[in-house]
Parts: C-alpha cells; structure tokens; sequence
C-alpha cells in the first residue's frame, strides 16, 4: 500500500474526507496541505505548470495556473512518457445522483476538456450508477436515467466524440471489465478496505464490492473496444480529491496486475455559496449554482448567499477593505473569471476597500450568468442521437489524432 | 434472515461445512440430521418421493428414492404450483477448478437432468470460474478454459439442448445480471456475510463480492433471453448441502427485490473412497473415482483403497458379516447400482457374511467402470461446437415443451 492508506482515516483526523463526505474540522476550511501529506501526493508547482505548456503548446488552463487542480501522483512521470513520444488516455466519472450539476460538477469535466484537447488523447469517463444506486435511496431505473441525464451536460462541456468513449456500470460492467474488477478485488483485503473507505460491519457488501468497479477504468484492458493490443497505455485520472482513496487502492493494485499505476491530477473543493468549509450540499438547492439556474436566480443566490469578506459598513469597508481570504465572490471569480488582469485588479481594488462587495457580486453574476448560458445552450443541443453516439462501445481510430 | 444464520457457523459446531470445506468432526461421518437442524432445511420423506412420480409420471431417480438427496426448502411449494399447472425452471451449477470431474461432482448433473426429463423444464448452469480465481492460485485464463472443460462433461451427463443453458461468470456476468448482483449486495451487510460464510478481515474482498453472484441465477430476470416477462416464475436449485448458505442468504433476500425464494433439493456429500468423513479431497487423486480414470485405475481404486467394513479374516467375516454403516462398496453400490433387488440381495448377503468384500468390491467395479465407459463416450461426442451451442445467449422456445 502507499503512505498512509493503511488505518482508517476517517478516524485519525479532524477532518474527513471520502469519497461520500466531506467536512472540514470545527466548520473551518479544509487544510489542503495536511489532506496532501496524509494522502501522500504532490504539489503542483509552477515548473510543472510551465511543462505543460512547452509539451502542448496551448496556455495552461485557469484551474491548473491557479492551482485549482493542485495536487498530483506521478503527472511528471506520464510527461516524461508523453515527451518520449508515449500517449496515455484520459479516465474521469461521475455518480450521476441528481438531475442537474452544479457549478462544482463541471470543474473536472472542464478542465478535462482542455487536456483532451491540449494532449490530443482519448478519454473514457465512467458514470457509477451502480454507485448511487449502492448509496442512496434510488432505484435501478432512476440511477441509469440520472446517468443518462448527466451524460447530456457532460457532452455539452464540448468533448471530442472521436476521442471519447461514455458509460454507466449497470450496462457497460461485464467481460474484460468484470474480469479486471475480480483481479483487483482478490487483491485487496477486507481490512485493507476498512482503511481506506472506512466501512462498518453494518455496511452492506454492495459497498465492500464497490471499489474495484471504479478501479479498473485506470486498465486500458478494460475497454477491448478501445485499446485492444495497447495494454501498457498510461492512465491519468483528472478528479477532485476525495476520489483519492480509489486510486490510492488502485495504484497499490496495478502493479501486482501486470499495469502502470494511474496518474492523478487533483483538484479543490468547488466552495459552497455560505462559504469553504467543505463541498456543497445536495440538499440545500441555495448552496450552489446549478447549469439549469436562470439568470435571475444566479443573481439572486450570489446577491443573498454568497458569503461576503467585505466589511460591515461602507465606511469600515472603505478603511480595512474586504478579507479575500473568505470571501467566496472573489473565490468563484478564481475558478471562472478567465482574464488573470482583471482578477488581480478586483483583487487588488476589492481588497484596499475601492470596490463593494455589490461591484464584486454584480462581475461574477456576469460571468456565471455567461457560463451558465453557454452551458445551457450547449446542452439542448445534445439530442438522444448523440448520447446513444458517445456511449456506444465502438473502437475510436482517430484518438490519438 | 431465515433459522440459524446470523452467528458464525464455522465456530459454533465441531462439524464444519462451508461452499469451501467440509469436514466431520474427530474424523468421524458428517451428522446430516445436525446440519438440517442447524441450517434450518426440512427431510424429504416417502410421501414427498411419492407426490414426485405422481406428478411427472416417471419413477423416482435412485438419488431421491434412497434419500442421496435427502433435504430441501420450499420443494413442496413447488410442486403445488406446478400441480396447478406453473412451471418453474432448475438452477445448479458447478466450480471449475479441475481438469477432470470425479464421480461426486456429477451426482447433482445426473440428478438435475433427471429433473429436467421428468419436470419438463428449463435449465441454467452456472460455471463459476470466477469463484475459483478468488480462491484458488489460477489464472483467469486457466479458470475459463477449465469453465468451458467442465461443461463437456456436464454436457455429456445428456442435458436436452433446446431446454439447457450454460454460462461461466467472467463471461456471462454483465447487465440484467449485474444489475441483479448490485439489487443483492445493497441487501446483506458484512457482518451479516460474516456470520454466513465465516469471512474474516484478512480475506480479500473479491470473496466478499462473491455471494451475489451465485445467488442472482435463482432470479429468472438475471437471464432476459430465456425469462423476458416471466420475471414470476420459480426456480428449483438441486445442489450438495454445503452450497446451502449461498441460498440461504438468497432466500432472505428475494422477497425484498419482488422475487419468489428459490426452492432447495440437496444432497448428501459422495463419501470418499477412505471412508465417509467429508467430501472426496481434490489434492488425493487416490481418494475418488474421475470420470478419466481408466478400467484398470477403476479397479486398483477400489481394491486398494475402498475402506471395508468386512472384517479382517474370512472366518471372521463368515461369522459377523460386514459392517455395513461404515462400508464404502455398498455406499458407493447405493448411490449407482440402480436395480433395488440387487442392491437389497448385496446388503443382505454381505452383512450376513454370506458374501466377501472382494466380490462386493467386483460388483461395484463393474458398476463404475459401466458408468465411467458411458460417460467418457457421451463426453467424447461433445465437440467444441456443441459446447458454443450450449453456452451461446439465446432464447429457448421450447424449453417448456
């Protein structure tokens, strides 16, 4: 096993992160460089970030110049590879539990568009349906349909259909793919489990047989259809961080199988509206923006809930200026807000008291509102054709064009 | 959960049976009338024998008409539903983890085409080849060509074609099926695995993962090409006893997902050739009959090593007369000498002395070596195309016929 996956984790510290929950300690911010030690990944640093753009000619993307994708494992090691004339493929997901993403949802998918298209590989991205029907009071039916549902806004962040293969466990799960889940499950004690996902007893075992379902898309022998003959592919994983503990497992695993350990590159929390202390809520519809939310109801929520760093008053507002530090407004035009020049400036301006919170809110209702538009449009353009198109299971010729 | 299977059974009881061993206790035989108490199935008595060839019109086999199969659950339910005219359709199936079977391995194939010819019903075979990777040191590779083996065997015991399928889980398991595998595992927790099967924390969890694959085939909507719109429809399981706790569990759990409990018909273990103190051990070729064995490897067997309970001079014995209880001439006679005369004629003559061990032990090579004959000819004829025509997925339009 690698550093520090083998005692339960959710017990030796004050903050809790899994791939189900997520909560900082006392309600404060999540401690990103403890969650990097106790994990045992990188830094991403800016050399590597200048790595980046020399190997794909492209700019670094927002989330990876402003370290929202901030950690890694073993990112140098596939540039090494891909700088020896080696590709790898791409490999995301997501548990398809609700009928519309948040903001929050797109970030990986965002920022795995921009590798596809600066690394010009192929991507696979799993929908764990079975995942969700595992964990939450859903039936079968419903599970496969969110699948289906979320397929549409993940197509709509503009992947390239020659290069990318979509699917949902209950109907892809089986063959070289079932077979793989079994080399990794016989690999992996149930007390070893415990440690990294933190299991009870009382746990049904749909949760112990998990894992290596999520697992296994790291195997390029998983899709036979895409990568028949090309076993040794390299893999990396773009996810937020929680899904850490999976490839930690599987990384342990590879190896053992006969596969190069999968890659990561992780990102940050997406921060709730009330503020950073932890993800956003599924059950509280105020604590995030949706891609289905309507202009007025993007301004509403920035305007109401969005946690403000300004000061109480104007007059002490204009004195000490805002604390940027919580200030989630600013944090949302971090991730959004593409142009570096003008981020520094609000900053900047914000920060000395010369802008209000209102000025601040009112750019990122803009920029939401813009982002949120052109989602929207993107989306109803994918019809059932194009989903049916994404996730057949078809062999890709052109992927590494 | 159904009588008795919430606490470890593998620690309660000296006696121990388990999918994975069995064994008597202090060497002794396995106490039958113990486990039906423990494991909570019911005897199967003449009258139930009786209702059988009522119902079918045909005579008893040998193995239920001298109690070779000797406990069930919910059997009768079956039968008073298809006395009412509603089918039902035959689950068994078989690990594949040897080249070649012995004679205990085919008792519930005999049995179960029997069933098939009298019933006049559908089939399912499961050849779990993934079981046997999780618990034996093969490779995947191996357990599949070991899987597809078997069924050449299987298929030679003269299971009907157009009523018959057969199916190895690293290729079948997928869709309908998986998604049936995930509806069970959300419905047993590990504890409650625990105390079924006797897993512990060192165990991987590929053996955890396990169970609901060998319960979904008691579901007809795990096999939607034969089942479509008979998602009602009963299955009938002939098995050994120790495959009891997969059922078990499945039972607890069918009525949850919307299915009828699958019913048991089980048999006793075939007794090793050194006597009756567990199931036959595969690391002693010496201690079975393998339907590969030769006239002369028959013969040496049983000479040699067929525990007798004759006594140990011939005055002695003409004195005595053999211990019947204890000899294996006469067990291994009751189970495959299918005229009852004889088989009375044999225990009464040799128990009295009248008749010798070495000419019981003839009789019984003639028996076997009949038998043997017959099934390595049937086998012989069972070509690489028949076993795709077994195993293919496809619907059977007259499996009720």
């Amino acid at each position: 096993m690698e550093p520090s996956q083998t005692t339960n984790e959710q017990q030796e510290e004050e903050q809790l992160v899994t791939p189900w929950e997520v909560s900082a300690r006392d309600g404060g911010k999540i401690d990103y460089d403890k969650l990097i030690d106790r994990f045992g990944c990188q830094r991403i640093d800016q050399s590597l970030v200048q790595r980046v753009e020399r190997l794909t000619s492209h700019p670094a993307h927002v989330f990876l110049r402003r370290n929202v994708f901030f950690a890694h494992r073993d990112f140098a090691e596939v540039l090494d590879a891909y700088e020896k004339g080696e590709k790898f493929y791409l490999y995301t997901g997501r548990g398809p539990s609700s009928e519309a993403l948040h903001l929050g949802h797109l970030i990986p998918f965002m920022f795995t568009k921009y590798l596809q298209d600066a690394f010009k590989v192929p991507l696979v991205i799993q929908l764990t349906d079975d995942e969700k029907f595992l964990w939450k009071n859903l039936t079968i039916e419903e599970c496969q349909r969110l699948a289906r549902e979320n397929a549409k806004d993940i197509i709509a962040c503009g992947f390239d259909i020659s290069k990318t293969f979509i699917f949902n466990d209950f109907d892809y799960v089986g063959g070289a793919f079932y077979r793989n889940m079994v080399q990794v499950a016989k690999r992996v004690t149930y007390n070893q489990a415990v440690g990294i996902f933190g299991f009870t007893g009382e746990d049904h075992i749909g949760k112990v047989s998990f894992p290596p379902v999520q697992a296994v898309p790291s195997f390029p022998s998983s899709f036979p259809h895409l990568f028949k003959g090309k076993e040794n592919l390299r893999c990396l994983i773009p996810c937020a961080i929680d899904q850490d503990p999976y490839f930690r497992m599987t990384r342990d695993v590879a190896p053992r199988i006969g596969y190069h350990k999968p890659a990561l590159i992780e990102s940050l929390f997406f921060p709730a509206l009330q503020g950073e202390t932890g993800k956003m809520s599924a059950s509280d519809p105020n604590s995030a923006i949706y891609v289905t939310d309507s202009a007025k109801d993007i301004k509403n929520k920035v305007n109401r809930y969005a946690f403000s760093g300004g000061q109480d008053s104007i007059e002490k507002h204009r004195q000490l200026g805002a604390n940027l530090e919580v200030d989630i407004p600013i944090k949302y035009l971090s991730f959004f807000l593409e142009d570096d020049a003008e981020l520094e400036h609000i900053k900047k301006e914000y920060g000395a008291g010369h802008m209000l919170t209102g000025e601040v809110k009112q750019r990122l209702v803009q920029v939401l509102t813009e982002l949120v538009e052109r989602h929207r449009t993107a989306r109803a353009n994918v019809t059932e054709e194009i989903v049916d198109a994404f996730m057949a299971v078809r062999p890709l010729p052109h992927m590494f064009d």
